[in-house]
C-alpha cells in the first residue's frame, strides 16, 4: 500500500514546463524559490507518505460512521488531521496574515497532488476548507476573516460547502432551503442539503457550513440565491465556542467509492432555525460560490491526477512481482509480467496520461498565479482567460482519465484486482466520484463550450493552438521529435476545426453543439495534454544532447511521449468527428424510442 | 430495479441479421423455428424479469457468505434456481438425450443474455454447469455423460471450471495440483484450488468439480495436465449419492462485484485425498478445457452485453424521471434531463455499442450453429473459423465496452450514481470482473493475434473484411446510409492495414506485434460491431421503404446505426495507428524505468 511522491517528475514539471523561475519572479512570490521549492515538496511527500498514505486502505475498510447525529471517522483520521494542521499543510497557499505561507498556486499544487494521492478520502476535508477560505477572502468581511481564516490554517476548524439539495443538483437555480433576517444582522436559516462533504466529523473543534439559501421575496432562479456562514457552534465575541447551532447531521451517504470520507445530510432549522450571518451581499451567493467552485473544480481535477498516480505505482509494483508465463522472445521459465507486451502497454498508457495531466495542471497553476500576482494588467488578463479556460478541462478530462486509469490498474492485476484485500479495486471505486462532484464533466463541459469558447469567439482557444503549432515548429527539426510533432499538428489542426465549428453553430443548432461538448472536452485535453508531452520531449532531448542530468530521466520521458503521441493523441481525430459530424444523430431519437 | 428484455430487438437481429431462417433449416435444427424462437423468449424474458431479476440488488447488499466450510447463497437464490432448473432453462441448447432441448446457440443466446441482465451474479453457477456439460460431451465416456449430465439439465447438480491456482492464473502451465492413480481407475487428488466460481454453495444436493491436475511423471508445462471429475459427493453406481468427498471449501473471497456468486478457494485431499476420475486421456486436460473454455469465453461476452444493458435501462430510466435545469432550447421550467444533450449522448452512445454487441455476438452464435449443424464439410470449416474468430472478439471487446456503459450508466446518475442505494454502481462493480475471468482481454488478444490471425497468415480475417465491404457496396446507393458507408470503409482499411501489419512484422519483431494486441482487438470489435450495424440499417431503411412492421422501431435502428458510425467507429482509425505506428514505444522504458 505504499506510496511514493514522484517528487522528480513534479520538480521538472514546475522548473521546465510551468516556469517556476517566472513565478517567483512575480511580485509577492519572491519566497517560491525553486530551493524552497524542492524543500517544500520533499517534507510535504516525506508526510503524506509516512502518516496519511497508511491510513488509506485500512480507512477503507473502516470507513467513517454515524450514530445518534454524530459522525466517528476511520481510525487514524483525528491525529492525522492534528499533524497536518500543525505541520502547517492547510496553509501552503493561503494568506500569511491569518497563519498561512501565501504561496504561488504552482506549489500548492502538487502538496495537494500528493496529499490525495496519500489518500482521497482524508484530503478532501482540507480540499473543502481551502474552498471556504477562497470564498471568504473574496467575499467576507475583515471581521469574517479574522473570526475563521486563521482557525481554517490552523486546522482547529473545518469548512463545508453547501449546495445541492434533493431536487437542486447540477441546477442551483431549484435551491429552496430559506433565510430569513432576524433584524440584528442575523438569519435563520430552514432546510434539507445533501452530499455535503466532511459535514460532520470528529476532525475539528467546530464546521462552519458556507451555505446557498433563498431570503424572502428574493427573485427566483440563479439571481436570488445568497450565501451564508453557518457554524456547527456559534461563534462568541471573544472568538470562543458558544451554543450548538440548529444544523444537524441526520445521515450519512453508503458509497461506491471514497468510504471514509463522511458525506452528510444536514438539516437545517429543525429546532428553531440555524442561525448564520450573511456573505457578501444578498442575491450574489452564486457568483460566490463560483469562484470556490473554481478552486475546488481545479483541485478535484488534481484529485484525477492523485488517485492515477496511486493506482499506477500499485500497478508497477504488483506487474514487477507476479511471476507468470515466460518472456515472448523467450525465457528459462516464467518471468514478472512487466515483461508482457500488454502490461507494458497498460502501464505506458497510465504512466503516459498522468504525466501529460500533470503537466498540463501545473502550467495551469502557474498562469493562474501570473493572473494574481503579476503587475502588468495585460499580463494578468491574459493568464487568467487561459487558466479559465484550463479549469473545465483540468477538471473534467482528469477525472475521465482518471476513470479509465483506475480500470487499467485493476486490470494489471488480474483476478486479485476483483479482490478488495488487494487495494486496486478502491483505487477505482474512489475516482468514480471525481467526474460527477463539483459540477459533472457535461457541466464542465458546458462551461468550456459556453462562457470559455462560444463568449469570446474562440479566441482564447485559437490563441492556445497557435501555441501547440508554434511548439510543433520547434520540435520539426529534431528526427527524434519529428513523430510527435506530426501527430501533434494533426491533433491542433483537429482542435481548431472543432472550436470554429462550436463557434459557427452554436446558433443556428445548440442541441448539436451541446452534444458535443464532453467530446470537445475530452479532445482538447489530449490535445493539450499531448502538447505539454511534446514540450517536455523537446526539453529531454535538450538535455540528452546536453549530457545535463539524470539521462535515464529524459529517456523516459522522450519515450513516455512517443508513447502519448502515437497512443493516445489519436484518439483527438476520433473527437473530431464525433463533434463536428456527430451532433444529429445524438438528438434524433424521441424520448420514448429509449 | 425493473428489467425489460430487450425482445424486440433480440428477434430483429436473430431474423435479420444472425439468419435464424437459415439456422433453422440446418440439420437437427427443425425445431428452431422463428415462432418457437418468439415462444421461448417471451418465457424466458417473463421469467427473468419477474424470478430473478428482482433478485439482484437485493442479493449484493447479502452477498452469499462462508461459515464452517458451508457458503449460504444470498435470500432466494436456491428458490429461484428450483423454478430455473424445472422450468428447464438449464437444458435450453444441450441434448434431448439427458433431457435438454436441444436448440441451436442463436436461440440459447438471448436466453443467457436475459438471465444475465436479470442477475449476473446469480447466471454464473448455471453459465459454469454450461461448460461443464460441454466438457463431458466431448471427452467423457458414456457412462461419465450418463452418471452427471442429466443431473446438470434438470438443476438437481451444478458444475465448476477449476484452473487457477495461486502461482497459476493466466499462466496454466504452473498447475501444481497432483493426481495419484489408485490403481482402481481413480485417482486422489492433492492440492489447492482458487477463484472458483459457485465452488461451494447451497443451491443442489451435488457439486461437480471438474479439476486441472499432474498425474505422477507428468510431463511438464502445458502438456502434463490432466482433467478429472471430482464431486463433492461421491456417486453410487446406481446414481445416488454416497460419501463426502475430500474437497473442501476453505474461504470465499470479498471482491468488488459479483458478490452473490461465491467465489471459493478449494483444498483438495487435506484429508486423504480427494477421489477423482479421468475425462478423456491423461494429458489432455488443456486441451478439454480449452473447448470448456471457447464456450465460456463467448457466454462471458454475452455477460458484458447483459450487464450493459441492465446499465442502459436503468439509466433511460432515471433520465426520464429526474427533473433538473431547463432545456437548452428553452422551456418554461425544468425538463427531465433526458432532453439534455449530453444526457443524450451518453445513453445513444450506451445503446449503440450495445446493439452492435448484440448484433455480432448472435451473428457469432449462427456461425456456431452452421459450423455444428450443417451437412456440408466446407461449410462447417468456414463457419467454425469465422466463429473462431470472433470468440476472442466477443469475449475481449464486449467485456472492455461493459466497463465504459456501465461507467456511463453511473455518470447519468450523477451524484445519485456514486450512492449504493441507487443500483447503478452495482453494474459499475460487477461489469469490472468480465474482461479478467476466463482469460483476460491480453489473453484473448494473444489468441486473435496468435491462432486466429499469423496462424493462417490472415486469411479469415481478410475473408471477414472482403464481407464488410460487401456491405459497404450495398449501402453506396442509398442518400441516407452513405454516411454510414464512408466511415465504415475507412474502418474496413483500417482494419486491414492492421491485420497486414500483424501478419508481416509477427517474426520480425513480436513484442511490438503483441504490444498492439488489444488495440488490434478492441478494433476489430469496433469495426465488426459497426458492420452489423451497417447491415442493421439498411434492413431498416429497406423496411421503411417497404412500409413493413414498426416504423418508430428502424427509425431508431437507423439513427442508432449512424450515431455509431459517427461516434464510435471513428475509434478504429486512433486503433490503426497505435497498433502500426505505437509498437517500438511500449517497449521502449526498461524495468526499473517503471
Amino acid at each position: 500500500m505504499s506510496y511514493t511522491a514522484p517528487v522528480k517528475d513534479m520538480l521538472f514539471v514546475m522548473n521546465e514546463l510551468a516556469g517556476l523561475a517566472a513565478v517567483n519572479a512575480l511580485p509577492g512570490c519572491e519566497d517560491a524559490t525553486p530551493e524552497t521549492a524542492e524543500a517544500i515538496l520533499e517534507e510535504n511527500a516525506r508526510f503524506c507518505s509516512e502518516v496519511i498514505a497508511p491510513l488509506n486502505h485500512s480507512a477503507d475498510k473502516a470507513p467513517s460512521s454515524w450514530s445518534d447525529g454524530k459522525v466517528t471517522t476511520s481510525p487514524g483520521f483525528k491525529e492525522a488531521f492534528r499533524q497536518f494542521g500543525e505541520a502547517g499543510w492547510q496553509g501552503v497557499q493561503h494568506p500569511v496574515e491569518f497563519g498561512g505561507q501565501g504561496l504561488p498556486k504552482l506549489l500548492a499544487t502538487p502538496c495537494i497532488e500528493m496529499l490525495n494521492s496519500a489518500n482521497l478520502s482524508f484530503a478532501l476535508c482540507p480540499l473543502l476548507t481551502d474552498g471556504t477560505i477562497e470564498a471568504l477572502m473574496t467575499a467576507g468581511t475583515q471581521q469574517q476573516k479574522e473570526t475563521f481564516i486563521a482557525n481554517f490554517i490552523s486546522g482547529k476548524w473545518t469548512g463545508t460547502m453547501n449546495l445541492t439539495e434533493p431536487q437542486a443538483g447540477s441546477d442551483l437555480a431549484l435551491v429552496r432551503t430559506r433565510a430569513v433576517p432576524e433584524g440584528d444582522g442575523t438569519y435563520k436559516l430552514f432546510g434539507t442539503k445533501i452530499f455535503i462533504t466532511y459535514g460532520e466529523h470528529d476532525m475539528a473543534e467546530n464546521i462552519v457550513h458556507l451555505v446557498l439559501a433563498r431570503t424572502p421575496n428574493a427573485p427566483e432562479g440563479v439571481k436570488g440565491i445568497s450565501l451564508f456562514i453557518v457554524p456547527k457552534f456559534l461563534v462568541n465575541a471573544d472568538g470562543s465556542l458558544g451554543a450548538r447551532n440548529d444544523v444537524h447531521c441526520v445521515s450519512i451517504e453508503h458509497k461506491l467509492g471514497i468510504k471514509a470520507s463522511p458525506t452528510a445530510v444536514l438539516q437545517f432549522g429543525d429546532h428553531g432555525g440555524a442561525i448564520g450571518t450573511l456573505v457578501g451581499e444578498e442575491n450574489r451567493g452564486l457568483e460566490y460560490m463560483f469562484i470556490m467552485m473554481n478552486a475546488a473544480r481545479f483541485a478535484v481535477g488534481i484529485q484525477g491526477l492523485s488517485v492515477s498516480e496511486r493506482a499506477y505505482q500499485k500497478a508497477v509494483s504488483y506487474a514487477r512481482d507476479r511471476i507468470q508465463s515466460r518472456d515472448l522472445a523467450g525465457s528459462p521459465g516464467p518471468v514478472a509480467i512487466i515483461h508482457q507486451p500488454d502490461v507494458r502497454r497498460m502501464l505506458m498508457s497510465m504512466r503516459a496520461q498522468i504525466e501529460a495531466a500533470r503537466a498540463l495542471s501545473y502550467v495551469a497553476a502557474a498562469t493562474s498565479d501570473a493572473a494574481h500576482f503579476s503587475d502588468d494588467e495585460a499580463t494578468r488578463k491574459s493568464n487568467q482567460a487561459f487558466y479559465e479556460y484550463l479549469v473545465p478541462i483540468v477538471k473534467g478530462w482528469i477525472t475521465e482519465m482518471s476513470v479509465d486509469v483506475t480500470s487499467t490498474g485493476v486490470q494489471v492485476h488480474g483476478g486479485m484486482g476483483f479482490i478488495e484485500e488487494t487495494g486496486a479495486a478502491q483505487h477505482y471505486r474512489d475516482a468514480r466520484i471525481l467526474p460527477i462532484y463539483e459540477g459533472t464533466t457535461a457541466i464542465q463541459a458546458n462551461d468550456l463550450v459556453g462562457r470559455k469558447t462560444v463568449r469570446d469567439g474562440g479566441a482564447v482557444a485559437k490563441g492556445i493552438i497557435a501555441q501547440v503549432r508554434q511548439t510543433v515548429a520547434e520540435l520539426q527539426g529534431d528526427a527524434q521529435l519529428q513523430p510527435i510533432a506530426a501527430r501533434l499538428a494533426d491533433a491542433a489542426d483537429a482542435l481548431e476545426q472543432v472550436v470554429e465549428y462550436v463557434v459557427a453553430n452554436v446558433k443556428s443548432d445548440i442541441k448539436a453543439v451541446f452534444a458535443g461538448s464532453v467530446p470537445y472536452l475530452k479532445m482538447a485535453g489530449v490535445v493539450l495534454g499531448g502538447w505539454q508531452m511534446a514540450r517536455a520531449a523537446a526539453i529531454a532531448a535538450g538535455k540528452l544532447k546536453s549530457g545535463e542530468g539524470d539521462g535515464k530521466f529524459y529517456e523516459a520521458k522522450l519515450a513516455t511521449a512517443r508513447f502519448y503521441a502515437e497512443q493516445i493523441l489519436p484518439q483527438a481525430l476520433a473527437y473530431r468527428t464525433a463533434v463536428v459530424d456527430g451532433g444529429a444523430a445524438v438528438m434524433a431519437l424521441a424520448e420514448e424510442q429509449f
